[in-house]
């Protein structure tokens, strides 16, 4: 899954944790309140974005494929392709539970609800 | 590069900062100031390890490929295997230039001095 070495976007994980995240209606959706990292193979397993004080729901940490993330820099935050609805029905966990079993759970779950391909075959 | 799936390790980008960082002898020689995240390829870049107070040297930031951070639960830090000398010698740069040129430059030089193999190939 690797790209060219010339085709890398270099971005700091503090910079990256607290940065808003809209959906495409351009509506604030929550925040990013952390990066699940996968110590093993060297990949970002996925953010985990917090959607409580947006959609009505209890504080919950959902995670979103990394490559579903879309920064853009006029807005300083992240853009996902994923609808109010799709949202609401997504697969969402307590800190705790997202590192279970090395994370491999909550990490197939999420990849397989937004149907994002797996970096991992 | 990518292992097998039952091969991971999750762990939050918070709880990776800020960690302390020996080398093999036990010594304290920095910490975990930031992880250099690569968008594009889903790969974690390097850590960003802050030596200044340990070395005597001003502070810069050093690349650290990821794989060569291995993590100890009972010191709750990182152990890299290399010696005061190298990491004296190793490239520090400052966070402005780390992102330069979409982080190349630093990552290629960071993998060569260490020689670790490198996650893009």
């Amino acid at each position: 899954m690797a790209t060219a070495s010339g085709h890398t976007e270099a971005i700091r994980a503090t910079r990256v944790i607290g940065a808003t995240v809209y959906n495409t209606q351009g509506e604030e959706i929550g925040k990013i309140e952390d990066v699940m990292l996968d110590k093993t193979s060297n990949s970002i397993m996925y953010g985990v974005v917090g959607f409580g004080g947006f959609l009505g729901m209890g504080e919950k940490y959902h995670p979103i494929p990394w490559a579903s993330l879309s920064f853009y820099k006029d807005k300083n935050g992240y853009v996902v392709p994923f609808s109010k609805e799709e949202l609401k029905a997504a697969p969402a966990h307590s800190l705790k539970e997202l590192t279970e079993n090395d994370g491999l759970g909550a990490r197939d779950e999420a990849y397989s609800f937004y149907k994002v391909d797996p970096y991992w075959n």
